[in-house]
């Protein structure tokens, strides 16, 4: 057992998350640190229980080999969740704390706005939770509040950018982005020669380019109307969903429609999660599309000039944070994106520091959001093709819950008293819920890794429904299928699964297969995970064709897709439960993310600024003055 | 000479401030922690340059006692500034690294949009500079993120309050807001007994409201046109001064006319900056008040439910952060209000850890915004009387080139070459503008403090100007008037001014006295104020007569007065140079920071929301991938 973990007294009926939480002193990070063979100078501490692991100590690490690299996905859930984050760290826990293995936990950073409205904290449950609770789940370390930053000041730059034209000729243009110094000689700064190059012109001096030159160079000539990047705030705030800026008497009358997002669904934390290196982020960001000129050029961060700024505003964000279980083993938290308008995976660096630290033998688990359709499918064929990683395991996380769900049973509502269904035993719905199951495994499967079902096991559940699961998912090709009580007990209740891990891990030589290869249209892509989903064939709007046309012209068609699609069934149809098939799967919409590297054909509408209730859960939360203790969070 | 001080070595001329500032390999800031007899319980690291220090120091000091309190403020500037910041850090090192003395800087924090956009940083500048400077001008430890992240989920609820009363019966609303547990029991939660005190009503039940005070309790009933309570974003974006939110179609029409301030216009700023204990801290944020009801009464946070939420997230926001100078003496940066709108001084916890910390015979010095009609005049009637704090000594920064242009010298404009007249030496024209410098001296001497006149020097200056001003600062009443060259020399440069400024601490023993005392009208407080800009009476308009009216009805009128008026004169005319007199005072508006705790009149219109140029500095900024260093940053 690693020297830095610790048992946990567990109690039943298990508590309130925080209560478990709070009973609990973290261990200093250093500590944890240590653990990983970490020196003080591959991190920089933020008070005393989180540490930002520095990048460099990949260069570091260089020889070492890489760990086991496990995903964690689950079948179609319910509005409920099905335990994926609770899974991933109690995995941990039996691992690092029973099994005696190395094992770091990647987990996403959760966004701060939904904290304060409804949805409690993203930490895990029960005795499977990442602590300190708060500070994982308000400010961290602060990489939200620089995407925030970034975001906002590129928004802001391109609004000015096109007031500024609006009112200036070319040459004076040209003067003002290149101001004379003392000696009175004007000269390009480097970002501009990124333009430059772009339009094909070698020149170094502005006075040596021609009236034509300075138009193209000097003139964005942005098409308000094609403006893509929306501002974001890590709030809750549904009244800035759609907006009208620009009203001020100084702004004269550039009016224009738009809205914010919350942070997490910016274009720079799908940047943050995907990059591999400081340069590799310098290069994403500066090559966002934001919106097209007037005649159809896609108008780039860098053609703003402020790709090295955004960069500066995320130097320190690119590298992960490092916190702990509730049995002190290591967890690296990194990176929030959506998992439907972006790939909703925590961070490559994160999981490739992760892998070196571990070293061969020991294990990271990462998770992939929503069910593994949409979660592990992205994992797949976006993070892993970027990555260049390769996992050796899958696992889908079930529970009785949602398989009864699949197999006819009652609508599942949150903040509704569950179906007598869903609590008394019942093994034919069990059991004809297991489809959904059984197509989550074998389209995860055809990955190449193995998979291993972990059933996170409710006190309602019975011993005939849960092996007819075992059975179900061992008849669909799963390598193993388990039964884990984490929540209840920790990482001892998951040490069957760790050993089923292991041995998956330890039990596939195949590379891995990705569902698509990139050097096909956009259109066959599409087509491809469509079909993984069931769907006999894709219908697209009007609107979804002319994207697909432009981004196939304007030179964007061999990047991988990232479909914005419903968690809660297979098909776009929310109701559709279970595994359904023959359906035509439409999409409205069509966009991208160039920086991030990823086209999103969207299938339904998708909320990107969530709203409050009319109680929401801030008013529970409070400090406790005297000792400095945050009351209230759930 | 403390233990982690170092001498520089200087250059002529002086290089650039971000060649100076990367020169020197900062200490580790634990270094720095040590040599102030912080021990690591006291304060948590952020990085290696950087540290939180806590607020529980102040309790296990409680015995020793102060050192001594120094305030730096100037002469009408130009607007080209004239070295404020630049000579605290200069004096700081000249006291710290060349008279042996303990000597803590507090300094504000700067914005970081601005950064961004046309200014450079405000770490100081030449051999006085606060380091590493990128830190310091960009996120430090986060305090301005969790203000704008506190200050929009407060205006999310204002305006989601307003939507979800807008469909809802009393009796909904109050069952919504008191939804029942498990065993179908409704409660208050502690929150909501503040608003119940408020109302009058001493119930323990929501069941025992009467159908009136269900209404009073759950039916804010807050006017939209009374919502002064606006969004904000740490960058400079114009296009947001003014806008219109809510035209979602699930607004459902409730359009609103708002718009967005740079974070630290908010007030949760000026809470911050004036706040003296975590509990402090919880009151004044929930009593912060957004907006009126219908029927006139002040809404508050606590109304809305989320003071307690606010104070969450400003949790870790009240510990000031530790850095260092260039010559290695610390320097507490923390809170950074505007110098119109709010009070423009760093906060009260770091000037009282900094004087616990110095202790006896030690030297605090702090920095009061703008010149010393706005900055020491809030400093003394505002910031001393929350804080009870009692300084000593208070200095007065001139220029050769600002007292030219008080004589009557040609105007001076950002980004121009300066009139010949401001480069050779013309001693009439610096006596003339003295006396601008006189009057800030005999108003500053009023407070009870020793004045201590500091002349930046300037290499254009000559013997017979700094003569004049030396004798004209001496016959208007200053305890001494020193010439600095801490720009070109570090420490060095200002140990005669440091000698100065001790001597004035000892030589001083009566209390500090107040311009007005609290428990006069709104009105004479202005006119007070009025009085010592050298105005001869006060006029208000009908918006502002309406505003005063109000604050008294509601039981404001207590509180000090912070006049946002500009810093380019005495009177409210930035033309008008020298000492004005005769003048009469136009208050155009009168708002308040109820939370905060002053109230604010316009004279003149203030911007809130800078802008960007159309070649903003970022374009010069960019990251060095090789080796992490920011470039580009001024």
């Amino acid at each position: 057992m690693a020297k830095t973990t610790r048992r946990l007294e567990v109690a039943s009926p298990v508590p309130a998350d925080i209560d478990i939480a709070n009973s609990v002193e973290p261990l200093h990070i250093s500590q944890i640190a240590d653990d990983l063979n970490l020196a003080p100078q591959h991190y920089d501490l933020y008070g005393k229980y989180k540490a930002k692991v520095l990048l460099s100590v990949l260069d570091e690490l260089q020889g070492s080999g890489d760990g086991y690299y496990v995903v964690v996905g689950g079948i179609t859930p319910t509005p409920l969740g099905e335990g994926k984050s609770t899974t991933t760290v109690g995995l941990c826990q039996a691992l690092g704390a029973f099994l005696d293995k190395k094992v770091v936990t990647c987990l996403r950073q959760p966004s701060q706005g939904p904290t304060f409205g409804i949805k409690g904290g993203a930490a895990g449950g029960g005795y499977s939770q990442v602590i300190p609770m708060d500070e994982f789940n308000l400010h961290l370390t602060g990489d939200i509040h620089a995407i925030t930053a970034a975001n906002n000041l590129l928004a802001a730059a391109i609004d000015t950018r096109i007031f500024h034209e609006s009112t200036q000729s070319d040459k004076a243009l040209l003067n003002r982005l290149c101001p004379p110094n003392k000696e009175g000689q004007r000269s390009f700064s480097e970002i501009m020669f990124r333009r430059l190059k772009k339009l094909g012109i070698s020149k170094t001096k502005p006075e040596e380019l021609t009236p034509e030159e300075v138009k193209k160079f000097a003139r964005l000539d942005i098409d308000p109307d094609s403006v893509t990047w929306r501002r974001v705030m890590d709030v809750n705030d549904r009244f800035l969903r759609k907006i009208t800026i620009g009203q001020g008497p100084e702004e004269k009358g550039m009016v224009r429609e738009t809205g914010f997002d919350i942070s997490v669904a910016s274009e720079i934390m799908a940047v943050l999660a995907l990059t591999t290196s400081l340069s590799d982020m310098r290069e994403r960001l500066g090559k966002m599309v934001i919106g097209n000129s007037k005649s159809g050029d896609p108008i780039t961060a860098d053609d703003l000039g402020v790709g090295g700024a955004l960069t500066v505003l995320m130097k320190d964000a690119i590298n992960p944070t490092l916190m702990q279980t509730l049995e002190g083993t290591p967890v690296l938290v990194h990176a929030g994106p959506f998992a439907n308008i972006a790939h909703g995976n925590s961070s490559i660096v994160a999981d490739k520091i992760a892998l070196r630290l571990v070293g061969p033998g020991g294990f990271v688990v990462t998770e992939a959001g929503f069910g593994a359709d949409i979660g592990t499918e992205k994992f797949m064929n976006i993070k892993c093709r970027y990555s260049g990683l390769n996992p050796q395991c899958a696992i889908i996380v079930a529970t009785i819950r949602a398989l009864k769900m699949h197999g006819g049973g009652p609508e599942v509502v949150a903040g509704k008293p569950l179906d007598r269904a869903y609590v008394t035993e019942n093994v034919p719905l069990v059991e004809a819920g297991c489809i959904n199951l059984a197509r989550h495994i074998s389209n995860t499967k055809a990955y190449g890794v193995n998979v291993v079902v972990a059933v996170n096991k409710f006190s309602t559940d019975s011993d005939a429904e849960l092996n007819a699961v075992k059975a179900a998912a061992l008849s669909a090709g799963a390598f193993d299928a388990v039964i884990c009580t984490h929540h209840a007990h920790g990482g001892k209740g998951a040490v069957d699964l760790g050993v089923a891990v292991q041995k998956a891990c330890e039990n596939v030589s195949q590379p891995l297969k990705f569902l698509y290869p990139l050097n096909v249209s956009i259109k066959e892509k599409i087509e491809a995970i469509a079909k993984s989903y069931g769907a006999s064939g894709v219908e697209y709007s009007e609107q979804a064709e002319k994207q697909i046309e432009m981004y196939s012209k304007q030179g964007f068609s061999n990047l991988p897709i990232c479909m914005a699609k419903t968690q809660y069934s297979f098909s776009h149809t929310p109701s559709q439960k279970g595994a359904p098939s023959g359906f035509v799967l439409p999409i409205r919409d069509v966009r991208a993310s160039i920086g991030a590297g990823f086209i999103y054909p969207l299938v339904g509408t998708m909320s990107t600024m969530p709203g409050l209730p009319t109680r929401p859960c801030f008013y529970d939360i409070d400090l406790d003055t005297a000792t400095g203790r945050v009351i209230g969070l759930s």
